[in-house]
């Protein structure tokens, strides 16, 4: 492999560009932040001298890996979570602008556990740590802060509700909007397709689909539930089907729990969207696939907020008062049509 | 955060575990080369010591960012490659044996270009790269050639047949397989539901179902081509379903082109495997939710070679004198079943 260029330094560098050093090294570490124009003079200059900065000496002086580590254990197949990879994309896509990079890791087994934060941590591969879909009883908040490591929370830390370093998405929100575009439509009653009670996401996004029909005077229409999965998704939507009329609709916890209901309808010689709509949640690769109108999360958002709150944490600055709440946004596909009684 | 102990170091970790520095070195960087309970005595030295090993100070020393970098514009929504997700999962895994670890990448625009490359080199952030998705006039393989930057591919690098450090999946001989366990199961006729002649991937698979059909004496059955779109697939699955007989089975290019024979089938009233068999390719999360038969690619087996790969350019031993072909294997779902008249 090449070696570094010893005798190119960044002083050199900001000579052939004529710009700072303070400008070249914006260009390294903040390339947005620079001018086009000028990124394309300095970069120019790089190439010209074939100029290695040293990221390993960088973060040497800073005490920093520059790096943050993303567990990835829900990237695989059967995992049923469809956010994970596209919500890494928009962090591995976002952190430049932060001047760090994402390190994916995986723990073996099933369920995060704290081992493979232990193994990054000791071998000091990153700052910080940003950790997804925590639960009752997760033990990695706990042994994070225990450890003072930084770290920030996709998704509300629930074990924990003095901890501040979250963002999550306002779900009963996105289930209220979803009511409110079905009311909108013309639907006749709304009905909701979600998670067995119990799960304190799954219990906010029903809470939403609730209050939306009180709000919009919408009729609740039936209501059944089952696990993040397909098969249990075509059954519950079997059940559900026999009690919806043709101008009604229903509102889905999740876009697999809406491509269960699609399933049935083209099993009953239905389009979904025809009669029966249909509303997913997550704004995922499957939603957009099958054209499913959706609740879709705003990852890049999310992951710039994500990226500010480790920039403050990893410069001391105090946690902010209260997490953020980010509002979903309603994506209009085919699931969905206005009834003809309603125009 | 916290502060790197700089009165721990790694004598005091050695002595406190009654092991040799060495041992210590393992542990951080090989750990999968140290005995379990050794490895449990080390870790716990390190927690109780506080020792923070500095990788920076590492990596300078071995002029090494101990990082491989892999460009992720495939994981986002619509991107239709449910390859690049969990192939990315894989490299996570395997790398921690390899004493590295993954860096994803992304680059503005749909197609990979080389700018994402350059600055991640110029930030001296990896010292090599994974590519994925090589096609016909990538200025990837080429730019990082010139440029002496170590890489390897999954996928061969068709615009030069002169580089072996690729690993590929034998496409023709997994439609190959994925024909005769239609023939061993009693299919009367195997038809193709594959993409436009012209792409190389596609060409192969399209040749190891002609083949297979030759070998095994089936008959070949209907054909149709479709671009790698669910939609497309639905309307070429519909084509397909006038031609084809209620014993016959489709073989596809792709898990989203046997999704879309799927709908198709359940529109027609009749569920994938009862009379007309499905089987997909990639063994992808959307083979595995609809039970689709699939021919899996082993991810886990294509990121350890591309490692190894990896680890002898680092070190600068030649390349191979070829790439590596694996052997992709047939996963049975619901999609095919025994014929009656076969047994």
């Amino acid at each position: 492999m090449p070696r570094s260029s010893d005798r190119v330094t960044i002083h050199d560098v900001a000579q052939r560009a004529a710009v700072s050093r303070q400008t070249v090294s914006n260009v390294l570490t903040h390339p947005t932040r620079v001018r086009p124009e000028t990124l394309e003079r300095v970069q120019a200059a790089i190439a010209e001298l074939g100029y290695q900065p040293s990221s390993s000496a960088q973060s040497l002086r800073s005490q920093r890996a520059g790096a943050v580590g993303v567990e990835i254990n829900t990237l695989g197949p059967r995992s049923h979570n469809e956010t994970m990879a596209p919500f890494l994309g928009s962090l591995a896509m976002r952190a430049a602008e932060h001047g760090s990079h994402m390190v994916p890791f995986g723990s073996p087994g099933d369920r995060p556990m704290v081992d493979g934060y232990q193994a990054m941590w000791a071998r000091r591969l990153v700052d910080a740590f940003i950790i997804a879909d925590t639960h009752h009883g997760d033990p990695r908040p706990a042994w994070l802060e225990e450890n003072g490591i930084p770290f920030a929370s996709f998704g509300r830390v629930w074990d924990d509700p003095t901890f501040t370093g979250w963002v999550d998405v306002d779900g009963a929100a996105g289930t209220g909007a979803a009511v409110a575009h079905c009311a909108d439509l013309g639907y006749r009653a709304v009905g909701y397709l979600g998670w067995p009670s119990g799960s304190v996401v799954g219990d906010d996004r029903r809470a939403g689909w609730a209050a939306g029909c009180a709000r919009t005077g919408v009729a609740p229409g039936p209501e059944e539930s089952c696990d993040q999965d397909l098969d249990d998704a075509r059954a519950a939507a079997r059940r559900l089907l026999a009690d919806l009329g043709p101008s009604d609709a229903v509102v889905c916890a999740s876009d697999i729990l809406a491509l269960g209901l699609h399933h049935e309808l083209l099993a009953a010689g239905r389009e979904p969207g025809s009669e029966v709509g249909v509303v997913g949640f997550d704004g995922s690769d499957t939603a957009l696939m099958h054209h499913l109108t959706t609740v879709e999360q705003p990852l890049d958002q999310i992951a710039d907020r994500i990226l500010d709150l480790l920039d403050d944490a990893l410069a001391g600055r105090p946690r902010p008062p209260a997490g953020s709440l980010l509002q979903p946004v309603l994506l209009r596909g085919d699931s969905t049509s206005a009834r003809s009684r309603s125009r």
